[in-house]
């Protein structure tokens, strides 16, 4: 699939041995993963093409300052230029903190995504978002820098686990919500697994006609946050280990579905996916981290709301009247 | 001046204390300065709109990661939006990491200028070249960012030291040698202290062009890096305090210029502004920061050798051929 993004996007059972093919083969390659990586991905890559190889560890406290700067660092040794490149070999995380890296050596050089997790092959590894965490605030510090080309391939889903599966297919149900009837009673009366490359394919469609129109998330990309306002609160609050992004999101969508009946059935989409919905934060401590929100504006938030299933308003919402939609719960 | 870039530059005597007629007064500021700035024209500001104020300590090593993480961590603390923005009251070290910290604060706020240095009101404050420098290596780390608007006051330079007036002239002194003779004559034979509006309106129109053309530096903004491969390494040899940018980037034109007459012109112009050329360095350690330049390609330098007055080539030197040219020397 070539998009109108300016970068290919593939996907692909088994694109994982065929990645050279559609790379520069001349200059250097970082490949950057993290120890979750079964070796046997990285391997399929180096039979290809000789790369430098760097093993951060597992886990959303890892896309750190700390980890980012090892990066540079590494780049620096090995002398990269501007025209090499790096590869993220991973999930979001490792996504994340390679597009950060990628954008900011050497005022920018080329990055590669391969994302190995459901939540990167539906979402993150689209749209050029690259991101850090700072100071207990996820995403705090970042670019927007579009990668080179993506690879998606779904067979690599097999080896996650089934919690790791399921949370990433949330990001999926979300552009459903929003966007698509027809993938959100896939989601609701298919067998999900069975129908994975459908999900992703028409997730990554969709996600890619918003990035087109708004890259920058300047109006219509905001709507992609439906659900993160207090997911992203949420997901700080648990530490992102008792809850992972998009069982945080699934729930943080729930306050803002109007229609009672399709509230239902989301609900009924998460037990199906064994997301549970935890009510045991404190609202106080949920609100601080709301406030520190990327898209506050003015003391206002943009919170969308979805009116029934592809209709939504994007609401401006006092940090009180969020505090109200807390304690009514879901 | 309104100019094609997307954003305005305001070149004006008295500026500093109309700054605020031209932006949105309803937003929170940022103001960066280093602690060489006269409080006057701090003052100038805070009188126009209450501002936040982080001063950092003056001189090239504090664009530093240290810096930068306090400049995020200000943000922070006073949860700034992304549609507040930041002030870089400074020189071109100022204006460098307050670039950097905008572009990457929330992935992206504004950023204005305000350069208080010829160096800076000449070159380093238009076309949105962000750093830091990191291991040694001068703005090894950074982004291409516009800034929202740039305000350039030339009364401001009347506190500068000669030295440090001097040493910003010679981006100037590069932008006549590569285009335009009629402002080389001026530095030739004319009263430059007189002169200087003209040479720092020059200078920008002509800066600007290039910017319009080729803003991330794909092709013909290059040329911009007339006498910088081997002045940069000169910088970081002298650890910049024994010879500033303007000084070292003065001295790596002169290894470049081959028409006698123009190289003699030139000597001439760095005596009258007090410029020394040092010849005391050893060339493997030249060579050694020259090996690690953002711009080598595959072991080749594109390096812009003139050959008279407005009128230069692109050669791509192999660092040999720079090593015979350090050792024939100038």
């Amino acid at each position: 699939m070539t998009t109108d993004l300016g970068y290919e996007i593939i996907i692909k059972n088994g694109i994982l041995s065929e990645v050279f093919n559609y790379l520069d083969t001349q200059r250097q390659y970082l490949i950057v993963k993290d120890d979750g990586i079964p070796n046997i991905y990285l391997d399929t890559l180096l039979k290809q093409k000789k790369c430098f190889v760097l093993t951060l560890e597992q886990g959303e406290k890892n896309k750190s300052f700390e980890n980012y700067l090892k990066i540079q660092d590494f780049l620096l040794k090995h002398e990269f230029k501007r025209s090499d490149a790096l590869i993220a070999l991973g999930g979001g995380v490792i996504g994340d903190i390679v597009g950060f890296a990628a954008s900011t050596f050497k005022r920018g050089i080329s990055y590669i995504q391969i994302p190995t997790s459901t939540m990167a092959q539906i979402d993150s590894s689209i749209g050029g978002k690259t991101a850090i965490n700072f100071q207990n605030f996820k995403n705090i510090i970042g670019t927007f820098y579009q990668p080179e080309k993506v690879f998606i391939d779904p067979s690599l889903l097999k080896t996650l686990s089934k919690k790791n599966f399921n949370n990433g297919l949330i990001e999926g149900l979300k552009m459903a919500l929003l966007f698509d009837e027809k993938l959100f009673n896939i989601f609701l009366n298919d067998n999900i697994n069975k129908n994975i490359n459908t999900i992703i394919t028409r997730s990554v469609e969709l996600k890619k006609e918003i990035i087109i129109k708004d890259f920058k998330e300047k109006n219509i990309r905001k709507v992609l946050n439906f659900g993160h306002t207090i997911g992203h609160a949420l997901e700080s609050y648990y530490h992102n280990e008792k809850c992972l992004h998009g069982e945080c999101v699934g729930q943080g969508m729930l306050y803002f579905i109007k229609d009672k009946d399709v509230k239902e059935k989301v609900k009924f989409i998460l037990k199906k996916l064994d997301i549970q919905i935890k009510l045991d934060y404190k609202i106080d401590e949920i609100l601080n981290f709301i406030k520190n929100d990327k898209k506050k504006d003015n003391d206002f938030f943009d919170v969308i709301v979805l009116n029934k299933i592809a209709n939504y308003s994007i609401n401006k919402l006092s940090i009180n009247e969020i505090k109200e939609i807390l304690e009514r719960g879901i």
